[in-house]
């Protein structure tokens, strides 16, 4: 079957110097949805991405208005008979901060060692990159694609996708598909291909502990009042037990539990604790007890602080009770648990631990719920079989503890049956200082997807 | 005896505008001691109190290298047969930080109902220049002072006065004296004048906790690795009881317990609780149980977070588990506890707390002792009668919660006795944004000073 795309794969061959250059320009717009300060540049990452979806021949390219970043949006239709296709990538990119622990600036890419670094460089514009440039080649050389394809981008994947349920519930009749191909995940340890066919959800919240007006000279007050950074600091180890569990009231109460079929599915991947980690430069695990690394992270809900400040943070001493400090807490979820709902949770039992002589507050800051995808639906066997043609090795099915809400979204308001397929690597240092994609990932997507586009024509959808 | 200082009172009154503008101009300058880049405004400072003690009349004026910022020396020992007095203060002063919190820019100083505003206002700045004033005035009106003064201005104090001791201990001869007068502390409650018998000591250390190499994507990672600020959180919290006492084995064990004179003492002092709570902004005061709150914070040691950081801080979302997070940490200590060995007691407990999987590590940044000094010296009665004369009121006797580790220098080192006598109104929000001096209490304390040194003249001090 190789042999079909000698045509598009020699295209591809000849033209990666240019495409690459097309990559690193791309990676150079600093999208960042969560910065009001990147909002221009965001809606230039939109601009961008339509430019370049015109260039590759698609139709009806819209930058579509929403109350938020714009959604990109374009489709080819022309394929009688054969399926449609929903594709789903973002442009937005996660903040870079903190900058002095990037080698090189982030949004100035380098390519090195067969990698591009640059933040965004995986997540998730190597993905939506690919996406064009499959379509590009097989019109290119092909004139036509083999199915039906409509692309949604959006820009704000890394903000909770606010505005992404609004805009697909308003846009519903024109995103008519038979399936959703959400790319925004990677593959296994050891740069091993994979499936995605489980994904946590997310509730995202911050804590805002506040007491005395001003800070105050610890000197004179020291002793006296409660410090909210203790408090703080209090409320927060009060959520998880001595067992790594939540300690939040209900907060497993709606967790599917995993099923024998499920952990034994889990157990068989292939994976090295020691390399592992290397990987991240820790001398051990830790997590829920009763469950392994691979479960604690990709099946089993949890909760994490993912910032915390309050107070002087200076070379040196200052002597203060912070007037106030703060976390970021997010929760991962997994079926059939809300995020919604969660919150209520965690928001009640901080206030339970929260003491006299402080103010507590937490507030939702976005949610997103959690999916799984059918490891036995003629798309994931179609995805795979592709994956094992490009890569030369069979593709295991792994449940990702990252969470990408629309898929939740794609299930529930569209009614598709959802395959997630993304070409990052695992050491993609996602969301972290120097992000880098592979290039060899990269290019094999690319043919991937051309490839998948053609199974997909010949398979029974509905 | 009032009447005996007309002459230098007219003086006073008629010179308060010049005096009012050359204090402004010396808190214009931001003379951060524990900021690196503001090394060269510590010694613009030095510079600008050198100058003034030489335009005085002082004598021997001379900025006196440390291995960190400047020692301001200064003399006049012409009064022979009278007792000698040395006089402390610091130029130095605590960083503005949060800027956003001061309503005027902290080293743009303005003068509004009565006050003056600005970083340093209060501490130390305010005492300081009343030291130069008072001197000046004697010196210009009388052409001679009635005792002999030797004066030591450090820029350190903010910092731990980490040069001083080695500073004095260098210069033990020429500072020899009969009395130290350190002028670093203020008045109660209700603007009441005191004199300070006890000051409390410091320890200050910096926690910091360390996890993965880089900041990991808390999806693909949440729930299988230690979270360096949870573990930071957890750690603080297991630093006090339930009781509000410090749960670090061996804390207490130095602690010179509370005689039920001294209790009676402190409970004598007219302290409005609902007064206090309204001036710190708080609906109810917390501490150790079984100490009242003068107690808490004069009397008894305390364990306090100054600082909290790890991790995103902005607005909005970044789902990451920290590479690291980190907490000032400082203890103010009463008789007899030692800082170090304090500090050693504290690493211990963290390093207890610590679990695998992150490293911990607590560093030492500055101490100093704490100290009490006799109510019956007949130094401190002088002081009293003098303050009594200006105010009209009678002084109270307090333990304030904070530190001037150098009075425990005074006392060991140079084998002086020490009077603590400072004129800071309780609400000057010293270490806090916009921080405050009163200027009738400025002006009061130059005339104080004018008359304790005439008092000082015929008191026998050995």
């Amino acid at each position: 079957m190789a042999s079909g795309f000698a045509d598009i794969e020699q295209h591809l061959d000849a033209t990666s110097g240019a495409r690459l250059a097309d990559y690193v320009e791309f990676l150079r717009i600093p999208s960042v949805s969560t910065l009001p300060e990147r909002a221009a540049d965001c809606r230039r990452a939109a601009g961008f991405l339509a430019d370049r979806l015109r260039q590759a021949g698609l139709e009806h390219v819209e930058v579509s208005e929403t109350e938020g970043h714009p959604v990109v949006y374009a489709d080819w239709l022309h394929a009688d008979g054969a399926p449609t296709v929903l594709v789903y990538g973002h442009y937005d990119v996660q903040p870079a901060e903190p900058l002095e622990l990037w080698e090189k600036p982030p949004f100035d890419p380098r390519v090195e060692n067969g990698r591009v670094y640059a933040r965004g460089a995986a997540d998730d514009k190597s993905n939506v990159h690919v996406h064009v440039q499959a379509a590009a080649a097989w019109l290119r050389i092909r004139g036509a694609l083999p199915l039906n394809l409509k692309y949604v981008f959006e820009g704000e994947e890394e903000s909770g996708s606010e505005h992404l349920d609004r805009w697909l519930a308003d846009n519903r009749e024109r995103l008519a598909a038979d399936l959703a191909v959400v790319s925004d995940t990677g593959f296994f340890e050891g740069n091993l291909p994979a499936i995605t066919v489980g994904l946590r959800g997310i509730m995202y919240a911050q804590l805002d502990v506040s007491g005395p007006t001003v800070d105050l000279h610890s000197g004179g007050y020291g002793g006296a009042v409660r410090n909210p950074a203790t408090v703080l600091a209090e409320i927060i180890a009060g959520l998880h037990d001595a067992d790594g569990r939540v300690a939040v009231p209900g907060f497993y109460d709606d967790v599917r539990p995993l099923s024998q079929r499920d952990r034994d599915e889990l157990a068989r991947l292939p994976f090295d604790e020691a390399d592992y980690l290397a990987s991240i430069g820790v001398d051990t695990l830790w997590g829920e007890t009763g469950y392994t690394t691979l479960e604690r992270r990709g099946a089993r809900p949890t909760l994490e602080v993912n910032g915390i400040w309050g107070g002087f943070q200076g070379e040196g001493a200052k002597t203060i009770i912070p007037a106030h400090a703060h976390a970021k807490i997010s929760c991962r979820l997994v079926p059939d648990q809300d995020p919604e709902r969660v919150f209520g949770l965690v928001r009640d039992r901080i206030a339970a631990l929260a003491p006299a002589g402080v103010r507590v507050e937490t507030r939702y800051i976005h949610g997103g719920r959690p999916s799984l995808t059918p490891i036995d639906h003629p798309a994931t066997r179609a995805a795979a079989a592709c994956l094992r043609e490009v890569f030369g090795t069979e593709p295991v099915y792994i449940r990702e503890g990252g969470s990408v809400p629309v898929t939740a979204s794609f299930e529930s308001t569209l009614g598709l049956p959802v395959v997630l397929l993304g070409f990052t690597p695992p050491d993609d240092h996602a969301h972290a200082p120097n992000e880098s994609m592979r290039l060899d990932n990269y290019e094999a997507g690319i043919r991937t997807i051309v490839r998948y586009w053609d199974a997909l024509a010949s398979t029974r959808l509905r």
